[in-house]
């Protein structure tokens, strides 16, 4: 048995040149442990944004129906050499429904599911079974069930597994920030949330966040040093990546580590990191190091994080997400359209400008 | 039995005032575990710059006969609020005489010892004895046993516990550079060498190094890349701190990692990490973060390290130090002058350059 639909793909040539666009494509049985899922609902997420059109102009890009074709800067196209003239799929995650099972994946067929095939924008994708969760809720409801939650979760984890005891989170008012938000109310885990303006503040509040942070503020870092004795927060994971913002959060936990402390010319001995987990800014980091010598800052990435945590710890995480999918871990729509939708030029500068709170769902 | 001499003191004060003066001073019997030493020769390393004079406007400075008054710059004067009104002794490291042993200590009395008292700038010091090193070597051979040797050793050792195979090291030609390129070859650790100058590259391939790049070349990025995807050297140590060098390092093992590897948005899940161990540029540190989200950058210093490594590893280092100080862990200097030397004008502004090779012994 076959099934035939579209696939979107994006491609990069050497001169610069981006291509994405929807292709005829036919689907052949599953291999053993795999599912061939019929994709009903798949986000876009920012990570997804990276593969899809990374730094290319997409305001002066040619839109036609189901093509865009759109100039990437020289220094990106030189930086991504290893996918030149590579038509890729893309799409993280979805949910649909399993119309064929591979050896050993049977129990599936006919099943909802939420689950991570790397290439969702499409009709029909292949996953892996394993990491397959049948679930009862609607395609929408399911369609976020991993990426933002188990980042969240794993924010948590990575806290515990270092031997942390609070986090700082920015852009914290995004779908991730809210679920972070509740996944700390629950268990107990002082969290300290930056936001960019008054709106987001009220939206953490009401959601009983306790520190919620506008990086606007004029006393944004007396109040964020105050914030960070108070709670112990010396871990954060920062999705902007340029600009000031994760050595602003580790001078504040320095000078908040520092506090009634001797006069060190080395700064505070107490661990002191910071992740970034995103892009939302392009730009460089631009690090004062007016933090001392006892500080980190590192990437953080799903994929290697569960591969560190190991079986049982995603395990776990992954039965709360299924849990509470519709309460802690519920996504918001900003749009939904078809995969012929998602390459207009309007859609694109919705979801391309990576704005808290605007975010695309394909419904193919 | 009292002993009396002088002592270099650095006070800054709220108003932004730094004063360095000399001041008569009484030493009487040293506590249990300790000793009293009679300072004959101690090093001005970087790390005792930044208590000296961190920021301070030395140029415009006042000299008189044992004293400087200069300007610390507002925001360090800020950031420093710990030390203000306090006239702190300096002086990391130490060769000189024992004078007077307190209990448990006898054991070194007359002898002289290699030692670590933290106020070595003045006639006498008190010093742990847990951390002398009694040396056969001269004092001016014996006075850069600690600073420079073990955190050398410290890279190495960081390598191995980190699970690396390889380092990138910059600003090699320093005196502990050289230590680097010494240790390295007599362990078979692959080492890629950054300097800034056609000279530099001289001195360190006289000593043996076989990767020496010029980071002033035109292409020295692509030499560093093919450098470390030769070597696999992927941890670095960098003193420089300010400017793009720790990017461009990440950026190179991320493309050396990536070589012939498939295309993958995230970069390369090698893990790749620069330490930056000092702040010879005192700018802020410019982070392109073209190098997918597989890295860490970190500060390292030498106590932490130590005491995460523990007294086995560090007993080793310090053992091979006292083994290999007339050999290896030699040390060369430009200047060598009194604590009246060390405060005038012209021994200032050439020690507190931070060139490379031009090191000041100060010799009370």
């Amino acid at each position: 048995m076959t099934f035939t639909g579209k696939q979107l793909t994006t491609q990069l040539d050497a001169d610069g040149t981006l291509t994405l666009q929807l292709n005829d494509k036919t689907w052949d049985a599953p291999k053993p442990g795999q599912v061939l899922v019929k994709v009903e609902a798949s986000p876009i997420n920012p990570s997804d944004l990276g593969l899809l059109f990374a730094s290319a102009d997409t305001e002066n890009a040619a839109y036609s129906p189901g093509k865009v074709v759109a100039k990437m800067p020289d220094n990106a196209t030189r930086a991504m050499k290893a996918r030149h003239g590579m038509a890729m799929p893309a799409g993280n995650e979805a949910a649909g429904m399993v119309v064929a099972a591979g050896e050993g994946a049977e129990a599936l067929m006919g099943k909802r599911v939420a689950c991570v095939p790397g290439s969702a924008y499409a009709s029909y994708a292949y996953a892996e079974a394993a990491m397959c969760m049948p679930v009862e809720a609607s395609a929408e409801q399911a369609a976020s069930s991993f990426v933002n939650p188990m980042t969240a979760l794993g924010f948590t984890e990575t806290m515990k597994l270092e031997g942390f005891t609070g986090i700082v989170h920015a852009a914290a008012a995004s779908n991730l920030g809210q679920m972070l938000v509740k996944i700390c109310l629950e268990d107990g885990i002082p969290l300290v949330n930056i936001v960019r303006s008054e709106d987001q503040v009220k939206l953490l509040k009401d959601l009983g966040a306790t520190h919620v942070l506008n990086m606007t503020d004029a006393d944004f870092m007396p109040k964020l040093i105050d914030a960070i004795a108070e709670t112990k927060a010396m871990i954060g994971f920062d999705p902007i990546g340029g600009g000031t913002l994760a050595s602003q959060i580790l001078t504040a936990m320095e000078a908040a580590a520092s506090r009634g402390a001797a006069f060190s010319r080395y700064g505070s001995s107490e661990p002191k990191k910071v992740y970034i987990y995103g892009a939302l800014d392009l730009g460089p980091t631009i690090l004062n190091r007016a933090f001392g010598l006892t500080w980190d800052l590192a990437g953080w990435l799903l994929t290697p994080f569960m591969m560190k945590a190991g079986m049982e710890i995603v395990g776990r995480m992954r039965a709360r997400v299924g849990k509470d999918l519709t309460t802690t871990f519920a996504s918001h729509y900003a749009r939904r359209g078809s995969l012929e939708d998602m390459l207009t030029k309007d859609a694109v500068a919705m979801y391309n400008a990576r704005r808290t709170g605007e975010k695309y769902l394909a419904v193919p």
